[in-house]
């Protein structure tokens, strides 16, 4: 590469390394829009060239990361004396590039040629409730990851450290006391709820609703929430997804001809990763105060419009008119009725992204009690059929018939994503949090839903989370935008107060 | 980077170099999709970002094509024993390399920057009709053409120099030859065209023809002349394009509502582009031999589908029911109408991109003349109206009023693209070539295209042309598609017989 070392000093070497990281965001920002392209525009005869694409840029944007000069300008800038965004921005670049030398390319390397592997074995499985069929790839992928782990830090426990990886500030300790604090209080919730025995009809069930009518609602819906049409795009996709940066912020969705709601819910919800992105200071792009913080922050501002805003009631009376204008076959549903359809609790559901508001968290309580201790070897992997059951017997009362709808529905192990699940509760968690303190600040903040005004709540977003990119690690940007610490409290009273009402507990 | 040197000898060196082009190859089209979102997907508040991705992406590629160790893996593969398709993979990239490295990187720089200056000045310029106002930009662009130029070689003529970008091995004397050929051919055949005052009507004038049907019309054409859907795609955009690969190839268009006959030209005329690249050697990917020969051959493809094809009775035979049968405003024209209206010349026409099939060589070599004697200093800037207005007047019979229709109109000079322009008319006369070949081997080729029968077709031209990517020349390529070195007499003799027989000559 072009880049001289620099000798003369901390403020040369920051400049240096800032310049030398755009080129690394540039790579990784063209990448994102690749697999944008290839998830959404791209031919399916392109697979080959776009392989090669892709290969190219992660193979330079690791040698960019991890050029001797990154560690020398690191090394100089231990000492300095830096303002708070530079050293943050040296703690976050320094993060990469440690975790980037500490594993040796090879094993890199290995564990990506496995997760290629793995990948069709399990969707084969999957198809044929085979876990025996998957398990030695799991197996492999527990030992290669171990080994990634160990590289990274032998003296911690590695699933501690494989966690990081997706968040990589708010421990694992933390995690877990998060998650088992919503497992004691959810449990019983869940049990109450089924035993009230109440009723709630989906207004919607019976009926057709053509892919193009819920479109032109989803799109409505995105324009009344604000989404910024010339920073972003709505497409349709076979996953949900969002990519992009604070200049081009892209949503896909799928629809379901039977049922509207859970499309428009899944818009909403990515929505909520769209406006973070596109809340990032545009003026630090290219930098770590550009980019957004990780899985558990960005996954706080999915549940947040989600669930606090999409699944409220003042938002049902926002928008079941249009919701029933759209729809030709529509029933003259209430926004009421809506209300209650978009909050009912199915414990019966075995599938996670099936899942309702409340067992959704058991669902990954389960998975994360399951991987902790299949990293930690206290689990055989022949045994996470029987665990998985057990477990969904114990948390929700139901029991999968097969592996297909029990430990081999997620695609996550096949990716060696161990440690991920949990960041879909913990964002959840702290969506909670986040709304609690938004709602104390901001007048009204259900009338303003009501009437349709979001602007207050993004601007509050953006002053208390967007703006900040990665300035503050997770603990301590929770702390700037709440005043407090990230505390599962808001989540399980909000839990209670509205599923409480809603079954009459 | 990570690339390692090579000493063993020619055979690891050739390896070395060839793994190594991949990744330029990566690079490369990465970029391509990149521009292709840009015209087609991106939201319009996504350019920030989108000019990291691609100059991150295009500094890449400058390094990775000008490190020491391509140097060194040329210099040992100049003297090795190879055979000729790893002879053209050195010639290939070493001419790559030698532009790359012979350029100063500030003058690379500086050329970019004044583009980027130069065309919104161009912009408002057309728009205002003011050329003095554009004249400086052209007159600076000169003269870091002229620089450029010089420090490839000093020695020869600097517009053949630049030629040689965009056309590297046809040289300048032949180009020059042919155009002089057109001229000559050209201008008393369009004189007899005008003298024999005969009106063709177009039968769709007058009408409105909805963006939608024009679309399933294309979309139905590229079909019947068997484009690969799994292989690619067609949009629209504000002009249109192709871009890809021999797996994914993308075409774009754009829809006239009070004219149909353009857009559908202008989308077969892509569509032989996307052949031309979806039928190179797949196994080639990544190397020179999988990539497409330059400009000349390119246009030569979508010349020839656009003009031997589109432009043909029989095509318009095969084709006017569904034409009539899509648009339902549409008059009950004929085969022989539309065949005649899709050929019709009209030599009161000003604008190049909106010419008939003959006079359009006039404004090429019109544009080649003036450019020549700009670059050599020959003619001076302030002269270009005046001067492009004469050889209008000579060669066509007409004068611009205003600059905005005359030595305004194009964008190349903004781009500082000195040379490119004559690639246009060189290509159409190697397609007449290629046809009448094409036309020699396969039996009753008119009578396949009346039919809808394009195998043989493709099957002929992926054969002689597209299969050797740039094992070859552009000369050699000719040679060995037709037997005989490139000439201008297969298109004299079709334009003479074609315009001769529709004008009554």
């Amino acid at each position: 590469m072009a880049t001289e070392s620099v000798t003369e000093g901390a403020p040369d070497a920051f400049e240096d390394l800032a310049e030398h990281y755009r080129r690394i965001t540039g790579l990784e920002d063209a990448a994102g829009v690749l697999r944008w392209d290839q998830q959404v525009t791209m031919p399916e005869g392109g697979t080959p060239a776009r392989s090669l694409e892709l290969s190219t840029l992660s193979g330079l944007q690791h040698e960019l990361l991890t050029e001797e000069d990154v560690g020398d300008w690191l090394h100089e800038l231990a000492d300095a004396d830096l303002d708070p965004p530079e050293a943050a921005v040296v703690r976050e670049i320094r993060r990469e590039y440690d975790r980037a030398t500490q594993v040796p390319r090879r094993l890199v390397e290995a564990i990506s040629t496995k997760t290629s592997d793995a990948l069709p074995v399990w969707e084969q499985a999957k198809a044929d409730d085979d876990w025996d069929a998957f398990a030695p790839h799991v197996e492999e992928l527990i030992g290669l990851k171990r080994e990634y782990a160990e590289h990274i830090d032998p003296d911690r426990d590695p699933y501690a450290v494989l966690f990081d990886d997706y968040e990589p500030y708010l421990d694992l300790d933390t995690a877990e006391r998060v998650l088992g604090r919503l497992r004691d209080a959810l449990v019983p919730l869940i049990d109450e709820v089924s035993a009230a025995d109440v009723e709630i009809e989906n207004p919607f069930s019976g009926g057709t609703y053509p892919a193009d009518d819920q479109e032109a609602l989803s799109r409505s819906l995105l324009s009344s929430l604000g989404f910024d049409w010339e920073r972003g795009r709505l497409d349709t996709s076979s996953h949900p997804f969002t990519s992009g940066n604070q200049f081009d912020s892209r949503i896909t969705t799928r629809f379901d001809e039977s049922e509207p709601i859970s499309a428009l819910l899944s818009t909403i919800h990515e929505f909520g990763h769209a406006t973070y992105a596109l809340g990032l200071p545009q003026d630090q792009y290219g930098s770590p105060l550009g980019d957004d913080r990780d899985l558990t922050v960005h996954e706080s501002q999915s549940r947040l419009w989600e669930n606090h805003v999409g699944r409220s009631r003042a938002f049902w009376e926002l928008v079941a008119p249009e919701v029933r204008s759209q729809f030709d076959a529509a029933p003259t549903a209430s926004a009421e009725d809506l209300y209650r359809a978009t909050n009912r609790i199915y414990p019966d559901n075995l599938i996670r992204v099936e899942a309702d508001e409340l067992t959704y968290h058991l669902h990954i309580v389960l998975r994360f009690e399951l991987e902790r201790d299949l990293i930690a070897g206290d689990l055989d992997v022949a045994e996470v059929p029987a665990v998985w059951n057990e477990k969904m017997e114990e948390y929700l009362g139901v029991r999968p018939e097969t592996d297909t709808e029990g430990c081999l529905q997620d695609i996550h192990w096949s990716h060696g994503s161990f440690g991920y699940f949990p960041t879909y509760s913990l964002g959840s968690v702290l969506a909670a949090q986040l709304y609690h303190h938004a709602a104390a600040d901001l007048d009204d903040l259900e009338g303003q839903i009501r009437a349709g005004e979001f602007d207050a709540l993004h601007e509050w977003l953006t002053r208390h989370v967007h703006r900040h990119g990665r300035q503050y690690t997770t603990p301590d940007l929770i702390v700037e935008a709440t005043g407090e610490a990230y505390t599962a409290d808001y989540f399980i009273e909000y839990a209670e107060e509205k599923f409480g009402a809603l079954y009459g507990l």
